[in-house]
């Protein structure tokens, strides 16, 4: 009898409980015992769940639970040649999907982006927020917590940095409704995320706010940060990175590489991403920046719950005399490369292709050159898809290599 | 000398391209050529990403240019018992995620809601989209279109679906901007998510619409679908399944799981979920809806970008005499339990454990139990991070358990 | 003694309260007595607040508490020629303003539209909502509603159209949100804009489903109308009249009326209207369509809160090879010519002077062209706007003419 | 022959044309030749239209092509006791409206706000924007510009006041997408509404930035400011006046006035103003701000327009152990007691009724008092209509008192 047998006939027994298991054996086992319980349950093989390539006792700062791993397919775009603030040369970046014909898209615009000589990128603001929600009194305290607030950012900001080693508070904004107030905190927190290091420093800001002022808790997140739902504030303010990808192709390229005009493409630009998006009520107007940011996500690490604020993104196209100017602007691509999933096997080799694995120097630098890296593959897949469509590609693309 | 050394050979001497591989070797051998191009290159070890667990050849559907396999950690959250239209009885969900303590949080939730009896939950309506954009002469021509589409219903569903075997045409709704006009497709695409259906039924649609009208197609994709963008017209309409979830907690409930009141709760979700998403223009008005949705989605092989609609949910919380009711909607929850990333190993694994996978009978009934399973765990982490939230213990819940 | 000084002796002493004096007083009479109060309470003179030229017992139906009418000045642009589904000429549009140089402003593009032959202009939707909430017990009664609803729209009309001698109603729409219903009815209003008739035939429909289902009422409007507040539900589907306008405007004419080009028109529609906006998370994708709209309906006897309403458009301009396109497309225009406002006499005669005073034939159309005079009009605004703004006069323009 | 018959007949004889009448005579007198014609062209009787009230000579400054008046009824609500930062006392509103019952509703929740006590009412911002948009060379000139702005505040806001004697410039957000910069200027605009002088100013400061940086200004506004759109970023960010109220109401009062309980208002009020505008894609929080916002925009002079942001509101009522907590927060008000309509006779006697005719002292103070009056009365309107709501008696209202 194996011990992962042995546990499986305790939690049977009703001796242990399913998450209690790792306090009585090692992670691998927890895991072995619980697909065997479920197996048995539910008549399901968890084989290939179980074929996992990580140490599951490392693994246990991100999952509870754990029975294995949810393998997704991952391939390559590139080279990627980018210029910008922090990245700088041809880039390999490796993207996991199983949308099919996904990322031979993106890599016939990588291929159009190289021709041309590589996408200028810019990291234009970086602070990851955090809006806790406090009660008061009536809308004259709401004035007054608003105002102490305000003059207070110094005291505010030692107390937050006070929790850590690497963050630096931004800036505080106060947003008032009844009696509610609300504290957005934007932090630089360097080549992390962010958003755990952001709560933290932010509680013991609310302590001193609490301490100082008749302000209460309400709840750490009061929502107008706007973590993981899409929201105005982000595609305004920004969230994360906010970063622009542009490139320019001479007529000649886009007819080679995409088989239409660049007239054609800016007119799909306008009539799907800017007029169709409006019509939509959208926050998103551009083709399907998503696609990119969830497969490079997937690949290196990242929260798969904050593409939704990646899809916060404008793409534009103009058509030129000499060609087609193209740009994508994220304004809430939420990247770290440290934390997270970023430590795990499959993901650490992923930003080791990248060259960006771990802090940066400066700190900072690492996740910036990965945010500008994705942009430009985002732009690479926008200038692929509005090529599509303008040449009426798109079904019979997904029909030949899709699903 | 292996195969895979050989093409790799092949490549660094510009005989062949990077994307070329699979038409010299089988699927592993590309891949692991691929892995030892861009360790060289890059000075990556890609080991991890060479385990992975299932056949290349047929991974061919999901991905190009493959490299291997992004392991995400897998776990568990139940029973949990739904009462649906679809789903009934207790499910075991596996959720798929780097992100600590979610699943812990998540399955506090569903404890909570198998107390209470378990979760009520009902997809309300089914329909993906696709929303062509064509351009016409004028507005007077825009009015003739929407006109003759409104009157050419019939026509329009025989024509799509005549390339499906299973979707139904249910509505076609046009928009006019100018001298652009929208005609939103909406299928019943059954156990499939649906997009690519959607997609080519659609094409078949457009080429009536362009012989019949004087109307010309410039994308068959015009973002009034909305695919992979927040957009107000899948919050409000709906894409793919509608479905809402609810439950009543008695405060003993409330009080013993979350330590924590129904009034505290209800005001929190208030103060944050409803004033605060308000405030932050949002179009999600919940706590963190997204992060079940995608680690379901990556565990069951859902295309990863479309967490954008999924994150589309209202929670409502009220007090009530007796205790808490609270619920979760999410407007625009795109899943499928055939095509896609579905029938990858560990993703098929992962549908088995719920009993889900491949069509169901009747057709559509196995993508409604899973919609209606995922809406189940999105109501108990809503649940669970509500309670956190408003008994203040969302940082030291990450601190114990998280990065 | 005068009877007003009278009456306001008597609300001296405690006699008799403001809002009372219609009962003791012709309304002249009551008005007068009030400025009397009025100007002793604060010092103010409010003699020309009195000199209003219309009988105040007709206005009782428009105001209460009446002291007098605010005068604002009232201009008219013209003559536009439209081509439309119910206008078809020459109209003179008078506009009711205090902004400076915005008639000057229309009429140039008036000016532009008439060169160019007159505006395309059609009606596309005419659906005057009101959107009840109720509570339900639970997501499954509210799937059971839903359900009823939707096989019950004849009984729901049948209920609806019996109070009111010209309303039909066009749809019903279920939208289900936790343990809340909302139905949003759609009516065919005819001449009036149709905010009460819908919101009576809406309460009758309201006791059917009360009195069928166990949905309980808790408010007539829930908001998902949506009357007098910005929504994507009005910006997507559309309220009151849904109209387009485009005109074409060669180079030279172009060039004549604006001192530019249809090149930097275009350019700056696209920046402005469509990324601009974007950017803002508007609602509204154009350059001023609010200003004609509130001109307008303050000419015209509408309700000026549905200028909120009315800004939902969206304005293109595109340059082609002979000159510009442009458009201008309003989701929610809100208007009557019955009923509200519209009889009161200056509102009368401004309605006179388009020819569309008073119920149409066939009914409803004299509602439509007064829609459609407006999108010609508003046409006009953005195009003499964006042609200032593309010349860099606005500042200047301002400045000469304004405040 | 009148002067009037002589005008007219040099335009019949096209000698003149309609705009330029004012060159001839005096204003009044070319507004009667404009009647004439008018009359004669369309059979229109124009005789309420040309009894107007104020010197057409001074109209010249708001209206152009002048042919009268329009005139709404104009009733009072009050005394409305405010507690606010520049409010303080008793206060009659007056509003001009066609909408029946509207006053009578306010005033009754005016009543209630008065047996309460008062209404505590704060301005939290004050700040009117300006946007203008430039175009750049590329993503890269784009952060370049972006950062020159940031670090030379100073000169841009000495460049921006030169041009105005009461304006400050508060702070120059800017915004990059793609190759489009976009700089959100705020000022504090003093007693005026300020679009004007915030639109030279910003002109000045554009010199700058054109005459330092590589920027190309394409339009004054780029549709960030946003006027008279609506939009989140006023919603978030404020324009104007970003101002707040509330009350508390004991049960008893509630119910003495409304009819109904704390209970019932507060679930109206979630299920409506909260849930439902959240379902419908709103960014109006409220029931009916816009009502109370038009009707005093109409009375004192305001921009018609711009009730659009003033309708960016949001409501909360919370139920409590001994009564109604309520509170309404705008984002954007916009209104000013100098300049635009303010001067115009009827809108100048409403503003002395309120006391805040003119500049304030502090400069500044008549137009926040201005906007706090504003707020407590669309406080009292909410209170009103959400208590009508929650008995049931909006249609019944309507069919009594409306139209």
């Amino acid at each position: 009898m194996t011990d992962a047998d042995d546990l499986a006939a305790r939690v049977r027994e009703g001796d242990l409980r399913l998450y209690e298991l790792e306090e009585h054996a090692d992670a691998d086992t927890a895991a072995a015992a619980r697909r065997l319980l479920l197996a048995e349950e539910t008549g399901a093989d968890l084989s290939t769940v179980g074929e996992y390539a990580f140490d599951a006792d490392v693994a246990e700062s991100n999952v509870e639970n754990m029975i294995g791993a949810a393998q997704i397919p991952m391939g390559v775009v590139g080279p990627l040649p980018v210029d910008g603030s922090a990245a700088d040369g041809e880039y390999q970046l490796p993207l996991a999907t199983t949308e099919g014909a996904l990322i031979a898209s993106v890599n016939r615009g990588v291929s159009a982006i190289r021709e041309a000589g590589g996408a200028t990128v810019r990291v234009l603001k970086t602070e990851m927020t955090r809006a806790p929600v406090f009660s008061v009194e009536d809308v004259g305290e709401a004035s007054e917590v608003a105002t102490w607030v305000r003059e207070h950012t110094d005291e505010l900001a030692e107390a937050a940095e006070g929790t850590t080693n690497h963050g630096e508070l931004r800036d505080v904004t106060p947003y008032v409704v009844g009696d509610n107030v609300y504290l957005r905190f934007g932090y630089d927190t360097k080549d992390a995320m962010g958003m755990n290091m952001a709560t933290i420093a932010t509680e013991a800001a609310c302590e001193l706010v609490e301490s100082e002022t008749p302000a209460s808790l309400v709840a750490l997140s009061g929502n107008l940060c706007t973590d993981k739902k899409p929201a105005a504030v982000n595609a305004i303010e920004g969230r994360g990175r906010t970063v622009a990808a542009d490139v320019f192709l001479p007529h000649e390229l886009v007819e080679e590489t995409f088989g239409t005009t660049a007239d054609a493409i800016a007119e799909a630009n306008t009539r799907k991403n800017l007029v169709g998006s409006a019509k939509a009520g959208s926050l998103g107007f551009n083709a399907h920046a998503a696609n990119v940011v969830a497969a490079a996500f997937l690949a290196t690490g990242q929260d798969a719950a904050q593409v939704v604020e990646g899809s916060n993104a404008i793409t534009t196209a103009e058509s030129r005399e000499d060609g087609l100017y193209a740009s994508v602007s994220l304004a809430s691509l939420e990247v770290g490369t440290v934390g997270g999933g970023t430590s795990l096997p499959t993901q650490s080799e992923a930003l080791d292709v990248l060259g960006v694995g771990g802090g940066g120097d400066p700190a900072g630098s690492n996740a910036d050159a990965l945010a500008e890296v994705i942009a430009a593959a985002a732009l690479a897949g926008e200038l692929s898809l509005l090529g599509a469509l303008a040449s009426r590609h798109l079904a019979s693309a997904h029909a030949e290599l899709g699903r």
